[in-house]
């Protein structure tokens, strides 16, 4: 049951982030083989950096290729049907959120299992949960996600310290993973509905008021 | 015989795709260092990553400094004669294409001589063939190569796919090495030549026919 | 002593370039957790590729996670101080100066301790002083810092230098630290104040007239 568990989120991770990847290939009219270097790279990149981390050797995918398979596979799918949905930037949107919650809850899990403490599982969450995105769009030109405006980050933060915490303080593992998740895609899903974001940092008048605004905001 | 095989493609890949990294700092007009850097980076890139990825550790050029001294010094090489050829430019390609192919095939043969799958084996000489022109394009500030409208990736996958196939069903290594190269650099090559590409994705009407096909291309 | 030291030095690191990138994210009006982002993978990032690239496992901030918990403080510090320097962007700069040259430093020495070769042990004092800038600038969407027409590169190339060969030559470790230190710390800093440069890769005229310079400069 709880392998199941894992599994299932495992699985639907790599596909939401394989799916997300393949539409930036559809954006940037890529062939085939973009689609599925993109889709990929976006799928098993965030867990790959979490094993190099951890000293996981090595990594997940080199072990047993399914998740390079499935990733494959899903992007090769999606280049046959991207163009069905009505926005696929929205959907990429959405299903982005899918895998940030879905990685920032099985990261944390990962490093707590090999031995991490609470704080630095709840950072590889969070870093397992955004790298994927970030060589989504490096790899693809796009300007990176975590710069968004809304709310991203502090999503998978959410997720990946609540789920450590009910983890450490011993309630059962499913109602931990279950509510990390949720609390991650929530957050994240009420900023894309209606574009919830954390005060920005603004840049105010000097103290003493001798130099122009414009040498402090852009200098 | 075997060994200097192995040596000999290793020197040319780092040889090739260093050069290929102290162009791109010519074209930025970078001081002596700035080339090193770059041709450096470039030329050991892909197998760093591949080591990292197989958990070879520590990666190959910390075991034994030669890689390293060599990129350095071809870097410092193409400094003072890269105002020789005709046009930079289709020069970098060219080389970035024979250190493609070299890689595509030496990755996949170290990944399965670290006990990986056939699968894996493909995806590591893609990954160790594309990686360097990444970090390339990522340090030099250019738009990224996998991107390029002609046959790229494509052509790391036919070489790493025909180097494994050949190297399972126990053919002379040379000649799996051979193909593998040849398989990956005609590709490239035929693409560069005469602008040989995959079919690319294109949007196409939405089945209702309800948005505007703009909607669907840059929503 | 010698312990204490070293502990200074990593914590002035991890504290001037946990600053320069939350800089940035003040420069791009990132909410507060961008800041922690943004400031903790600079921080981080350069001694976490060293130890990858050492394999060294699991990463130092994954052992102990002091390093992770300075750098989020310092980065929710400048979220609320940033707008009191005259100009931000001088004080990245030479932030960022100091962590190049700490770093430099403490990269070459771990090499050497992990029983890197000289040659190495410069090489990675290079990447570990640079690749926190590299980070920095590709998550903020900045141009890269190693392509300014200052001297950058170059000065941590002499204070990795200067440190390797005094540690190779037993002098007292203090003096080969400090003196590595102030090696990268003046270099840059000249650059900083007065412009220094060497040389940049300049196109010339062909040897045969044929083609327009352009063709060379950029083709």
């Amino acid at each position: 049951m709880l392998d199941l568990l894992t599994l299932a989120l495992d699985w639907l991770g790599l596909t939401v982030f394989a799916t997300s990847g393949a539409l930036v290939a559809s954006r940037k009219q890529m062939d085939l083989v973009g689609f599925a270097l993109l889709g990929t790279a976006t799928g098993i990149g965030g867990g790959t950096l979490r094993d190099l981390l951890l000293g996981v050797a090595p990594v997940f995918w080199v072990r047993a290729p399914t998740p390079l398979l499935l990733c494959v596979g899903v992007s090769i799918l999606v280049y046959f049907t991207a163009h069905i949905p009505q926005s696929r930037y929205r959907l990429l949107l959405w299903l982005d959120a899918v895998g940030l919650a879905v990685f920032a809850v099985t990261g944390a899990e990962t490093a707590l299992a090999s031995g991490a403490t609470p704080v630095v599982a709840v950072g590889m969450g969070v870093v397992t949960a955004t790298f994927g995105g970030v060589i989504r769009d490096v790899l693809g030109g796009e300007s990176p996600v975590v710069l968004s405006r809304e709310i991203y980050v502090t999503a998978a933060l959410v997720g990946a310290a609540l789920a450590v915490g009910l983890l450490t303080f011993v309630q059962p593992r499913e109602t931990a993973l279950v509510a990390g998740f949720l609390g991650a895609f929530v957050t994240r899903g009420a900023a894309l509905q209606w574009g919830w974001s954390l005060p920005r940092y603004r840049p105010r008048p000097a103290r003493d008021g001798a130099g122009p605004p414009a040498d402090r905001q852009r200098p």
